[in-house]
């Protein structure tokens, strides 16, 4: 006898005996998630055109933006994640029904998949903080503000370098392969977003104190100082 | 009928079909390995003393003789590692045969855990090289020196991080827990050297690069140019 699965997750072999369906359709769940989203980046390119110390760049309020997203994306949508990853399978609030959409294209998001936990938990509670002191600090004019990046950067590289890595490593079983939503857009899309955007702050910040440190080390060796 | 386990690795459970015995001693093992790390380390002392474009501090040189220890054992141990660890549990060469030893203090290392290859090929891909780099930056007094601490440090504090947490999220079945051995001195004790150590050369670099970036600062509001 084929017992029947009783639920859309990948492998097909995957039990969860507490999965309760979602009632909310994806159309409702993404466009309440991309609007808030929107929000933050409006009020943020808003502030930034105001607020800064110094005025920012075109480039540098965009990226701002990105830090306040992602701020808020690490911290309640990943911190969520975080803390109720062993029941969101049968929970029905809408975080819970977001999560159960997307664990369509990556199930390690509804079986508390080991790896998957932990890392979303830095993201939730290192990344998070960094991302909202690296906004202000670019406000701020602050002297950390391209460590700040690069260190949140880096961060945000390492733990999605690895996400993709171990899904690969596995062979893509975790969701249902190639499929143009599930796949493409939530999982391959939504997700490289957060490896080319930090890899290109990492240069960005690496080119930027490799050249605060060379004028720092101009200006040691012209008052003959020995600093280094 | 109780099947007889032929491996010594926790769970117990864990099945191991191609796993041969080591006939090197851990006496030999250990002490081979440490001397070859501390040769690595001795050396670079020497050579730091000697062939650095500025003169060094004592910590500095101490620094760098980290770098290159860690540049060896990322590439050569964990690069070993992260090639062969589908085969190593049935190797008999002296590398597997380590790896074997260590395995007692977390099976991960036998049996292809996921996480464990993928988060050890980077240590080995980025970390070594990062890490060599990280050496000769001190050593060439490089204006990328501090950068590349920053970038190799926090890459081995996230991968370590992670490695400490996946095993506490699953209840520390990959070892046999409290072993003054293989659970203290494998486990927690060597790999707390890749927390403590990254973690005060990230604080380093984070206090040193936002001192260049404020004289950079200072400088360029000097020349009243707009360069943030």
């Amino acid at each position: 006898m084929v017992e029947k699965v009783n639920h859309p997750y990948y492998p097909r072999s995957l039990k969860l005996p507490h999965f309760k369906a979602n009632d909310k359709d994806i159309t409702e769940l993404l466009s309440v998630f991309f609007s808030i989203v929107g929000i933050f980046i409006v009020v943020t390119w808003l502030v930034t055109g105001r607020a800064a110390r110094k005025p920012l760049s075109l480039t540098r309020r965009l990226v701002v933006c990105w830090f306040v997203a992602c701020g808020f994306i690490h911290t309640v949508l990943e911190g969520y994640f975080g803390y109720f990853h062993a029941t969101l399978a049968g929970q029905m609030d809408f975080l819970a029904q977001l999560w159960k959409e997307y664990g369509k294209g990556d199930s390690r998001y509804i079986s508390s998949d080991t790896f998957t936990v932990c890392m979303e938990r830095i993201t939730a509670i290192i990344d998070g903080p960094l991302a909202f002191l690296s906004a202000w600090a670019f406000l701020a004019n602050s002297k950390h503000r391209y460590v700040l990046q690069l260190l949140l950067s880096l961060c945000q590289l390492y733990g999605d370098s690895l996400y993709f890595l171990t899904a690969i490593f596995e062979g893509f079983i975790h969701g249902e392969y190639l499929h143009p939503l599930y796949f493409w857009f939530y999982f391959v899309f939504l997700n490289s977003l957060w490896i080319i955007i930090p890899l290109l702050l990492i240069i960005d910040s690496y080119r930027h104190l490799s050249r605060c440190q060379a004028v720092f080390d101009s200006n040691a060796s012209g008052k003959n100082k020995k600093l280094h």
